[in-house]
């Protein structure tokens, strides 16, 4: 691990045990399990380790990173996928779990406050009584304060948006140690430049995210859910682009591949039809949901699709989307031991059926197991490459294959990444994605950040 | 005019005159005409008026501003409503209206890219033919980068969003003259800062919008539209809170008081009841628009509305929303020769009664008309104060109403501007509401325009 070669942050690191007692730990159990996240990123550990409380110690310890030029990194569940918590310069990491409490909910006005290590199943756990819910769902049961800091979505953004949309405010301690809230509680205002935007999705370089107020919504009449399989990937794309043309309020529709499918039949015991195959979920009233699942099919049959296997009770509602959200393990269990290397592009809708099959032919060229899965009505989808990551030549291999995924996304339109981050994967494609637009985003992080301590060497290249 | 007491910039307007020619002015009439907005605050004169014609053009006037250190003001329609284009440290007024093309229409993504100048009106009216429209509808036909600098909404922001959610990219001239491109067409990204929301609502103060992609949306199927008033104005908002809380999609809710609707009676020559009147527009299919009308009605039964007069002729539509936008200037003709000053709160909708019964009551304590009209699914209303602005009395006491309104909402969690910016009018408002954080948006302006000449003395107070 490079962090031996860094400096010591001695000091730095005393003041912090004497601070935070039990709850600053420099235990190489610790270190390490702060050192990754999900991905193949390799493994770089922080100096130390510690567990806010609070909004106020965090300040106090940002101060005292800020005061020694140490590193400070955010750490919500660890379930990036960009390598976004690796410490690569060494430094602190500020594991902000203990920091859970569901603040303030206002059902009348649709929102909650939380604070940033609140995950969102529990959230949902919370609002149950409520008729109230957050839909942003990432794979994994994230933090509010890592979702927001991933500018993260999941399988309802085409309905309900993105972190982008779900935020209304933050509380944030930025680099030296001020506490900020970035806008109130108010639906919309103009009130000055966007710091709300600015945050969300700034993946720890900025500031500490450390109290969260989102949207919630009314949990629907109606709910119902099906999947549906088509015979070639190219008509099931075809039947989710006229679907979001023809303005269906889906409140999801996913793409998963024939290799995906046979990997979820296998981990979660199921009997998909091994094709590819959309998984859907309609929600409304009665009637409206009913009127949405009869155009939906109608467009279906344009295409050729099979039958549709409809669920009602939540239960299997909730099985299915469990099968949905588990797809990247039951992936990682065809290849036992390999490493994830999700890619994450996304593209205007009109391109997705030319991008998706232009990549399953590049797929061709390789033996690194990639299935395929999709947010398809926002035109966002990934591969997910199984791989060694300790041998270079499938690395270079993924590497490979993923920038001529992007370099094919971008001469679409689209973007390298739809909800995962830069972190430390994507920073060489942003010049391409964004040319000089690059030059400002390093002036505002030397604005926000001047010393450069915030989750340093994330996001923009050298 | 305090423009005589500046720097000439007499360098920089001579090398604009021969850059230019024609297209650069220095008339009194033509500074005049750019000296104000549609609002109350005083005229300021720049020193000249360029005219552009494409985003080159716009690069090499900045360039030459930046060198000399002059001033850049960009300027739309001139419908700001907070004193955003006033010359106050005089300088170029750089009027867009000349970028006035529509460059794109991806119909087959929902999507458009206009250049600055195109107002809301003439691009659905370029999308006429195409099934799609773009809903955000101030009450001016505002030019779409002007609506992109304040963070613009009006009737329908309740359904569709504000520029906050309509913008999907734009092309900026920095303050130094570069030319980049904050996002790419794919609906969701997290490739980075979110230069796009940085740039939207910054009041031509971290650079000039030259070109902007919108997201387009279908006309729906079915629409429906109704007015109702109510005996009191506390009934008209509690069936609207009641009616965003039970989760109805309703495309437009809007409030006028009796005061506006009489005065909209007269200067449309309509005869509605004068009583708190809602005006409101339900999108949907056939099925969708009948079942969200049902509901809604049973709602206003709780409340003792009176008799509902529907509308469902596309032309009665447009004469009923018409009606609407013109609210303004129906109000203005109140008082013949006087100026507009609108209020602009939005608070949290659960307040939204408490705030509005609390401030109708504080304006039994003036004589000036102040007419209430209101966005209200949003928690959004305005006062129309209607005065002469040469009266310093009418001003102050102008000014006192609407700082006794701010400090109510912000007590309620709501923000002293939902739609109009902050401008001149609001600066001395912002350290109440944001606090530390309004230091964050000095860190971000000086990152942005180091030499602060982009639209001079707006938004941040010295």
């Amino acid at each position: 691990m490079r962090a031996n070669a860094l400096p010591d942050h001695n000091e730095c690191l005393a003041e912090l045990a004497e601070l935070l007692g039990d709850r600053f730990s420099t235990g190489e159990a610790v270190r390490e399990q702060h050192a990754h996240d999900e991905s193949w990123h390799h493994p770089e550990s922080p100096h130390a380790v510690v567990f806010p409380e609070n909004t106020e110690e965090v300040a106090k310890i940002v101060k005292i990173c800020a005061r020694h030029g140490t590193p400070a990194i955010p750490f919500g569940t660890g379930t990036s996928l960009e390598g976004q918590v690796v410490a690569v310069e060494g430094g602190v990491s500020i594991d902000m779990m203990r920091m859970n409490r569901v603040l303030e909910v206002n059902a009348e006005d649709l929102d909650a406050t939380v604070e940033a290590g609140v995950t969102r199943k529990q959230l949902n756990e919370h609002l149950r009584d409520t008729g109230l819910f957050f839909p942003v769902d990432p794979g994994a049961d994230a933090s509010l304060g890592g979702m927001t800091a991933t500018r993260a979505s999941g399988t309802n953004a085409v309905r309900y948006g993105t972190m982008r949309e779900a935020v209304l405010s933050l509380k944030v301690v930025t680099s030296d140690g001020r506490i900020i809230k970035t806008a109130r509680r108010a639906r919309k205002s103009s009130a000055g430049y966007d710091l709300t935007r600015i945050f969300v999705g700034s993946e720890g370089t900025l500031g500490v995210i450390t109290e969260v107020t989102v949207r919630l919504f009314g949990i629907p009449e109606a709910i119902s859910a099906a999947t549906v399989s088509f015979s070639d990937i190219e008509s099931a794309v075809n039947a989710v682009i006229m679907t979001i043309q023809s303005g269906i309020p889906m409140a999801r529709i996913e793409l998963l591949d024939e290799v995906q499918i046979e990997a979820i039949n296998a981990y979660s015991g199921l009997d998909n039809p091994v094709a590819p195959t959309l998984f859907l979920e309609f929600h409304g009233t009665e009637a409206g949901v009913a009127e949405q699942a009869e155009r939906f099919g109608e467009i279906c049959d344009e295409f050729g699709a099979g039958d549709f296997r409809w669920t009602s009770r939540q239960e299997d509602r909730n099985k299915l989307w469990q099968a949905r959200h588990d797809a990247a393990w039951a992936a990682k269990a065809m290849r036992p031991g390999s490493s994830m290397w999700p890619t994450d592009v996304c593209v205007p809708i009109s391109r997705l059926a030319e991008c998706i099959v232009e990549t399953k032919k590049d797929l061709e060229t390789t033996d690194i197991p990639a299935p395929l899965a999709g947010h398809v009505g926002d035109g966002n989808f990934h591969l997910l490459f199984l791989l060694d990551r300790d041998n270079p030549d499938e690395l270079a291999e993924a590497q490979r294959l993923n920038d001529r995924l992007v370099h094919r996304t971008l001469a679409m339109g689209g973007t390298c990444t739809g909800e995962h981050g830069v972190g430390l994967g994507k920073m060489h494609l942003l010049q391409a994605e964004h040319g000089e637009a690059l030059a400002l985003m390093r002036q505002l992080k030397t604005a926000f950040d001047p010393q450069g301590i915030m989750n340093p060497g994330k996001i923009l290249p050298e």
